[in-house]
Protein backbone atom coordinates (compact mmCIF):
# COMPACT_ATOMS: atom_id res chain seq x y z
CA UNK A 1 0.00 0.00 0.00
CA UNK A 2 1.51 3.64 -0.66
CA UNK A 3 2.23 6.27 1.87
CA UNK A 4 -0.76 7.76 4.23
CA UNK A 5 -0.78 11.60 4.20
CA UNK A 6 -2.54 13.46 7.01
CA UNK A 7 -2.92 17.23 7.03
CA UNK A 8 -2.62 19.03 10.80
CA UNK A 9 -6.23 20.38 12.02
CA UNK A 10 -4.44 22.47 14.78
CA UNK A 11 -1.57 22.82 17.10
CA UNK A 12 -1.54 21.78 20.88
CA UNK A 13 0.22 24.62 22.85
CA UNK A 14 1.68 23.64 26.64
CA UNK A 15 4.36 24.30 29.53
CA UNK A 16 6.89 22.08 28.04
CA UNK A 17 9.36 23.30 25.48
CA UNK A 18 11.81 20.61 25.90
CA UNK A 19 11.03 16.35 26.02
CA UNK A 20 13.49 16.36 28.79
CA UNK A 21 10.54 18.39 30.89
CA UNK A 22 8.00 16.66 29.72
CA UNK A 23 5.59 14.58 31.85
CA UNK A 24 5.70 10.53 30.92
CA UNK A 25 2.71 10.15 29.82
CA UNK A 26 -0.84 11.57 30.90
CA UNK A 27 -1.08 10.09 34.57
CA UNK A 28 2.48 11.93 34.97
CA UNK A 29 1.17 14.97 33.46
CA UNK A 30 -0.40 16.06 37.12
CA UNK A 31 -2.73 18.32 35.97
CA UNK A 32 -1.03 20.51 33.28
CA UNK A 33 -2.87 22.88 31.66
CA UNK A 34 -2.63 23.45 27.48
CA UNK A 35 -4.63 24.79 25.19
CA UNK A 36 -5.64 22.62 21.58
CA UNK A 37 -6.16 25.44 18.62
CA UNK A 38 -8.38 24.20 16.35
CA UNK A 39 -7.78 25.92 12.65
CA UNK A 40 -10.76 28.22 11.66
CA UNK A 41 -11.55 25.45 8.49
CA UNK A 42 -12.26 22.39 10.68
CA UNK A 43 -13.61 24.38 13.94
CA UNK A 44 -17.32 23.48 12.65
CA UNK A 45 -16.38 20.04 13.92
CA UNK A 46 -16.21 20.82 16.95
CA UNK A 47 -20.16 21.01 17.89
CA UNK A 48 -21.44 19.19 20.49
CA UNK A 49 -17.62 18.44 21.74
CA UNK A 50 -18.22 20.56 24.53
CA UNK A 51 -20.88 18.19 26.70
CA UNK A 52 -17.28 15.74 26.88
CA UNK A 53 -15.39 15.80 30.32
CA UNK A 54 -12.45 13.62 28.39
CA UNK A 55 -11.41 14.14 25.05
CA UNK A 56 -8.44 11.85 23.25
CA UNK A 57 -5.42 14.08 21.72
CA UNK A 58 -4.10 12.51 18.53
CA UNK A 59 -0.98 13.92 17.26
CA UNK A 60 2.05 14.33 15.41
CA UNK A 61 5.36 13.67 17.45
CA UNK A 62 7.08 16.25 15.47
CA UNK A 63 10.13 16.25 17.40
CA UNK A 64 11.32 12.48 17.53
CA UNK A 65 13.15 11.90 14.80
CA UNK A 66 14.31 8.13 15.33
CA UNK A 67 12.24 5.33 15.96
CA UNK A 68 14.36 2.40 17.09
CA UNK A 69 12.58 -0.98 17.22
CA UNK A 70 13.83 -1.47 21.07
CA UNK A 71 13.57 1.05 23.53
CA UNK A 72 14.74 1.25 27.26
CA UNK A 73 12.07 3.09 29.16
CA UNK A 74 13.62 5.61 32.12
CA UNK A 75 13.25 3.61 35.32
CA UNK A 76 13.20 0.45 33.56
CA UNK A 77 15.98 -2.35 33.89
CA UNK A 78 14.95 -3.46 30.35
CA UNK A 79 14.79 -3.06 26.83
CA UNK A 80 11.16 -3.78 25.30
CA UNK A 81 9.58 -3.61 22.48
CA UNK A 82 8.79 -0.14 21.12
CA UNK A 83 4.56 -1.32 21.18
CA UNK A 84 5.04 -2.32 24.49
CA UNK A 85 5.98 0.89 25.28
CA UNK A 86 4.12 4.53 24.53
CA UNK A 87 7.99 5.95 23.52
CA UNK A 88 7.66 8.86 21.57
CA UNK A 89 10.57 7.45 19.11
CA UNK A 90 7.98 5.21 17.65
CA UNK A 91 6.92 4.67 13.65
CA UNK A 92 4.74 6.89 12.33
CA UNK A 93 5.28 9.25 15.16
CA UNK A 94 2.18 9.46 16.76
CA UNK A 95 0.70 10.05 20.18
CA UNK A 96 -2.42 9.53 21.49
CA UNK A 97 -3.11 11.52 25.01
CA UNK A 98 -6.54 11.79 27.22
CA UNK A 99 -7.12 14.86 28.40
CA UNK A 100 -9.78 16.37 30.47
CA UNK A 101 -11.82 19.29 29.17
CA UNK A 102 -11.90 22.94 30.91
CA UNK A 103 -13.80 24.92 28.75
CA UNK A 104 -13.73 25.60 25.33
CA UNK A 105 -13.64 29.26 23.55
CA UNK A 106 -14.58 29.38 20.08
CA UNK A 107 -12.24 26.80 18.59
CA UNK A 108 -10.09 26.76 21.04
CA UNK A 109 -9.74 24.13 23.83
CA UNK A 110 -8.69 24.29 27.38
CA UNK A 111 -7.41 21.15 28.73
CA UNK A 112 -5.56 19.53 31.63
CA UNK A 113 -3.21 16.72 31.88
CA UNK A 114 -1.24 17.34 28.48
CA UNK A 115 1.81 15.45 27.71
CA UNK A 116 3.37 16.69 24.24
CA UNK A 117 5.42 19.34 23.54
CA UNK A 118 4.25 23.14 23.29
CA UNK A 119 3.55 23.39 19.58
CA UNK A 120 2.64 19.72 18.71
CA UNK A 121 1.22 19.16 15.54
CA UNK A 122 -2.93 18.05 16.07
CA UNK A 123 -4.32 15.36 13.55
CA UNK A 124 -7.47 14.10 15.52
CA UNK A 125 -9.73 14.97 18.17
CA UNK A 126 -12.30 11.96 19.39
CA UNK A 127 -14.69 11.83 22.25
CA UNK A 128 -13.14 9.41 25.28
CA UNK A 129 -15.38 6.70 26.04
CA UNK A 130 -14.24 4.24 29.28
CA UNK A 131 -13.23 1.06 28.79
CA UNK A 132 -15.62 -1.37 30.40
CA UNK A 133 -13.72 -3.47 31.64
CA UNK A 134 -12.66 -3.80 35.53
CA UNK A 135 -9.10 -2.91 35.91
CA UNK A 136 -8.40 -6.45 38.21
CA UNK A 137 -8.47 -7.16 34.26
CA UNK A 138 -6.08 -5.83 32.61
CA UNK A 139 -2.39 -6.29 33.08
CA UNK A 140 0.72 -3.83 31.80
CA UNK A 141 3.01 -7.02 31.38
CA UNK A 142 6.66 -4.94 32.47
CA UNK A 143 4.86 -1.60 33.54
CA UNK A 144 3.05 -3.96 36.59
CA UNK A 145 6.39 -5.76 37.23
CA UNK A 146 8.10 -2.45 37.16
CA UNK A 147 5.90 -0.77 39.57
CA UNK A 148 5.63 -4.13 41.71
CA UNK A 149 9.67 -3.57 41.86
CA UNK A 150 8.50 0.11 43.70
CA UNK A 151 9.96 1.81 40.42
CA UNK A 152 7.53 4.51 38.52
CA UNK A 153 7.03 3.10 35.14
CA UNK A 154 7.68 5.61 31.91
CA UNK B 1 3.69 22.68 8.72
CA UNK B 2 3.46 21.07 5.89
CA UNK B 3 2.14 17.34 5.23
CA UNK B 4 2.88 14.19 7.41
CA UNK B 5 3.58 10.97 6.00
CA UNK B 6 2.97 7.55 7.49
CA UNK B 7 3.99 4.27 6.72
CA UNK B 8 1.36 1.26 7.57
CA UNK B 9 3.58 -1.17 9.81
CA UNK B 10 1.15 -4.18 9.18
CA UNK B 11 -2.43 -4.96 8.48
CA UNK B 12 -5.71 -5.70 10.33
CA UNK B 13 -7.76 -9.02 9.40
CA UNK B 14 -11.26 -8.91 10.76
CA UNK B 15 -14.58 -10.61 9.59
CA UNK B 16 -16.53 -7.39 8.38
CA UNK B 17 -15.59 -6.96 4.66
CA UNK B 18 -18.57 -4.41 4.23
CA UNK B 19 -19.02 -0.86 6.41
CA UNK B 20 -22.46 -1.85 6.93
CA UNK B 21 -21.47 -5.10 8.91
CA UNK B 22 -18.50 -3.35 10.76
CA UNK B 23 -19.86 -2.84 14.49
CA UNK B 24 -20.04 0.68 15.80
CA UNK B 25 -17.46 0.81 17.82
CA UNK B 26 -15.25 -2.28 20.19
CA UNK B 27 -18.04 -1.78 22.45
CA UNK B 28 -20.58 -3.11 20.05
CA UNK B 29 -17.92 -5.71 18.72
CA UNK B 30 -19.12 -8.10 21.17
CA UNK B 31 -15.50 -10.07 21.06
CA UNK B 32 -14.95 -10.26 17.07
CA UNK B 33 -11.77 -11.97 16.70
CA UNK B 34 -9.36 -10.47 14.35
CA UNK B 35 -5.82 -10.95 13.49
CA UNK B 36 -3.24 -8.15 13.24
CA UNK B 37 -0.13 -9.04 10.63
CA UNK B 38 3.07 -6.90 11.80
CA UNK B 39 5.03 -7.00 8.66
CA UNK B 40 8.50 -8.64 9.15
CA UNK B 41 10.69 -5.33 9.09
CA UNK B 42 8.73 -4.24 12.47
CA UNK B 43 8.03 -7.71 14.53
CA UNK B 44 11.39 -7.03 16.23
CA UNK B 45 9.38 -4.10 18.43
CA UNK B 46 6.94 -6.49 19.22
CA UNK B 47 9.23 -7.82 22.27
CA UNK B 48 6.93 -7.64 25.35
CA UNK B 49 4.19 -6.90 23.97
CA UNK B 50 2.19 -10.30 24.74
CA UNK B 51 2.23 -9.14 28.99
CA UNK B 52 -0.59 -6.84 27.94
CA UNK B 53 -3.95 -7.96 28.04
CA UNK B 54 -5.23 -5.05 26.10
CA UNK B 55 -3.84 -2.91 22.72
CA UNK B 56 -4.63 0.50 21.11
CA UNK B 57 -4.53 -0.02 17.36
CA UNK B 58 -4.08 2.98 15.63
CA UNK B 59 -5.20 1.94 11.96
CA UNK B 60 -5.93 3.99 8.66
CA UNK B 61 -9.80 4.15 7.95
CA UNK B 62 -8.68 3.58 4.29
CA UNK B 63 -12.14 2.76 3.20
CA UNK B 64 -13.15 6.09 4.42
CA UNK B 65 -13.27 9.05 1.54
CA UNK B 66 -15.09 11.93 2.65
CA UNK B 67 -14.65 13.45 5.80
CA UNK B 68 -17.83 16.10 6.90
CA UNK B 69 -17.18 17.95 9.82
CA UNK B 70 -20.78 17.39 10.60
CA UNK B 71 -22.05 14.04 11.02
CA UNK B 72 -25.56 11.92 12.26
CA UNK B 73 -24.64 9.08 13.94
CA UNK B 74 -27.09 6.73 13.57
CA UNK B 75 -29.55 5.98 16.61
CA UNK B 76 -28.59 9.93 17.35
CA UNK B 77 -32.03 12.19 16.45
CA UNK B 78 -29.43 15.20 15.75
CA UNK B 79 -25.83 16.30 14.11
CA UNK B 80 -23.05 16.37 16.28
CA UNK B 81 -19.37 17.73 15.05
CA UNK B 82 -17.26 15.14 13.72
CA UNK B 83 -15.17 15.23 16.32
CA UNK B 84 -17.75 14.56 18.99
CA UNK B 85 -18.31 11.29 17.16
CA UNK B 86 -16.18 8.05 16.11
CA UNK B 87 -17.00 8.31 12.92
CA UNK B 88 -14.98 6.89 10.08
CA UNK B 89 -15.52 9.77 8.42
CA UNK B 90 -13.26 12.51 9.53
CA UNK B 91 -10.70 14.22 8.68
CA UNK B 92 -7.08 12.39 8.72
CA UNK B 93 -9.27 8.98 8.39
CA UNK B 94 -7.67 7.87 11.49
CA UNK B 95 -8.82 5.34 13.83
CA UNK B 96 -8.30 4.00 17.08
CA UNK B 97 -9.59 0.73 19.04
CA UNK B 98 -8.47 -0.61 22.42
CA UNK B 99 -9.17 -4.81 21.42
CA UNK B 100 -8.10 -7.41 24.30
CA UNK B 101 -5.11 -9.58 23.28
CA UNK B 102 -5.51 -13.38 23.23
CA UNK B 103 -1.86 -14.28 22.11
CA UNK B 104 0.88 -13.97 19.66
CA UNK B 105 1.88 -16.05 17.38
CA UNK B 106 5.18 -14.89 15.50
CA UNK B 107 4.49 -11.41 14.61
CA UNK B 108 0.22 -12.02 14.08
CA UNK B 109 -1.38 -11.07 17.12
CA UNK B 110 -4.95 -12.97 17.95
CA UNK B 111 -7.18 -10.12 19.07
CA UNK B 112 -10.94 -9.50 20.07
CA UNK B 113 -13.29 -6.86 19.97
CA UNK B 114 -12.18 -5.75 16.58
CA UNK B 115 -14.74 -3.20 14.67
CA UNK B 116 -12.48 -2.42 11.68
CA UNK B 117 -12.71 -3.73 8.29
CA UNK B 118 -11.17 -6.90 6.87
CA UNK B 119 -7.44 -5.80 5.09
CA UNK B 120 -7.25 -1.90 7.57
CA UNK B 121 -3.61 -0.74 7.34
CA UNK B 122 -2.27 -0.75 10.71
CA UNK B 123 -0.12 2.45 11.96
CA UNK B 124 0.52 1.66 15.37
CA UNK B 125 0.28 -0.15 18.30
CA UNK B 126 0.44 1.27 21.69
CA UNK B 127 -0.04 -0.65 25.26
CA UNK B 128 -3.49 -0.24 26.94
CA UNK B 129 -3.33 1.66 30.31
CA UNK B 130 -6.71 2.48 31.75
CA UNK B 131 -7.34 6.51 32.86
CA UNK B 132 -7.42 6.54 36.48
CA UNK B 133 -10.86 8.37 36.59
CA UNK B 134 -13.85 7.08 38.28
CA UNK B 135 -16.74 6.12 35.40
CA UNK B 136 -18.93 8.80 37.46
CA UNK B 137 -16.37 11.55 36.61
CA UNK B 138 -16.74 10.78 32.58
CA UNK B 139 -19.42 12.57 30.24
CA UNK B 140 -19.97 11.80 27.35
CA UNK B 141 -22.47 14.62 26.58
CA UNK B 142 -24.62 13.90 23.60
CA UNK B 143 -23.93 9.72 23.61
CA UNK B 144 -25.14 9.82 27.76
CA UNK B 145 -28.80 11.66 26.05
CA UNK B 146 -28.94 9.66 23.69
CA UNK B 147 -29.11 6.49 26.63
CA UNK B 148 -31.03 8.50 28.36
CA UNK B 149 -33.47 8.39 25.62
CA UNK B 150 -33.24 4.75 25.98
CA UNK B 151 -31.33 4.20 22.70
CA UNK B 152 -28.15 3.01 21.87
CA UNK B 153 -25.18 5.45 20.41
CA UNK B 154 -23.22 4.81 17.29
Amino acid sequence: MEKIQLTPIGVIHTPFTERSHAPRGPSAANGAEGRVVVYPEFAEGLKDVDGFSHLILVFYLDRSEIAPLRVRPEHSPAEHGVFATRSPDRPNHLGISVVELDRIEGATLHVRNVDMLDGTPLVDIKPYSPLREPHAAIRQGWIDETHAAGETHA
